[in-house]
C-alpha cells in the first residue's frame, strides 16, 4: 500500500527520531510517500528550497494518492490536524496513534467517529498497534 | 456577525489569557460562539462534564452556524488545524493570526491559498489586524 505518514514538522520536532523509526518499519512492507517527515533536519522540505505553496501542493497530491493515513499525534501540530480533516474529506482510512503518557488528544479527533484512535504507552505497543491496524485495511 | 474563535485547548493553554482578551474585544461588536476557548480553566468543556463526542458535535454545529472563523494560531494544536480545514469545506471565511516572534506557521496553512494569513509582532498589531479583517467580511 501507499501510506501517507503524518507527523509534526513546524509544530515541533521532538518526535522526529520516533517518526523515522516508525517510517523505517512501515517501509518493510509498504511505500511511505512522506518519508521526509522522519528526516533529522528541522524543516526538511523548506531546506530543499520549496515554497510553502509547493509543500502544500505536494502533500495534498500525496494525500490523494495514498491508500491510508498513519498519523503519530503525540506532538500537537496545526498541519497534522489539517491533513487529518482533509484525509476524511477524501475518504481515506485514518489511523491515529498517540502516547497517552504525554497528554490528551484533541476532542476534534477523539470525538469525530470517522477516526480510528490508538492510544499507546510504549514504543513496542505503538509498533504492534500499527501492524494490527494495517492488517485491517 | 457570529464568529467562531479558534485557539488551542489540549494543544497547550499558554495563550488562554490572550484568547480571553481577543474574545472580549470581538464581543464589543459581534457574537463569539466559542467563548469558552478563553476560559481560565485548562479544559473548559471537559470540566462541564461533556464527552469528547459532545464537544466535537457542539463545535461542528457552531462552525456551521458561524459567519467567519478567527483563529489565533501561535500555539500549535491538532484540533485547530482540523477546524480550519473543516471551515474551508463549509466555505467559511477564515482569518489566521500568529505571532511571528514565536515560530513558523504550518505550510499546510500558509501554502493553501484559501486562508487569509496575518502575521503580527505585538498584541496591539494583532488587534488592529483583527479589526481590519472583520471590516472586509
Amino acid at each position: 500500500m501507499k501510506l501517507y505518514f503524518a507527523g509534526s514538522i513546524r509544530g515541533g520536532r521532538a518526535d522526529a527520531a520516533l517518526y523515522a523509526r516508525l517510517i523505517a518499519h512501515l517501509k518493510e512492507s509498504h511505500t511511505v510517500l512522506t518519508e521526509h517527515v522522519g528526516a533529522p533536519s528541522a524543516f526538511p522540505t523548506v531546506e530543499k528550497g520549496m515554497t510553502d505553496h509547493d509543500i502544500w501542493a505536494q502533500d495534498m497530491a500525496w494525500l490523494r494518492e495514498s491508500d491510508a493515513v498513519i498519523a503519530e499525534c503525540s506532538t500537537p501540530s496545526l498541519g497534522m490536524g489539517y491533513e487529518l480533516a482533509m484525509a476524511q474529506q477524501l475518504g481515506k482510512p485514518v489511523y491515529i496513534f498517540f502516547d497517552v503518557r504525554r497528554g490528551w488528544l484533541s476532542a476534534m479527533l477523539t470525538g469525530d467517529p470517522y477516526y480510528r484512535i490508538h492510544p499507546y504507552e510504549s514504543e513496542e505497543a505503538l509498533f504492534h498497534a500499527v501492524d494490527a491496524a494495517l492488517e485491517t485495511i
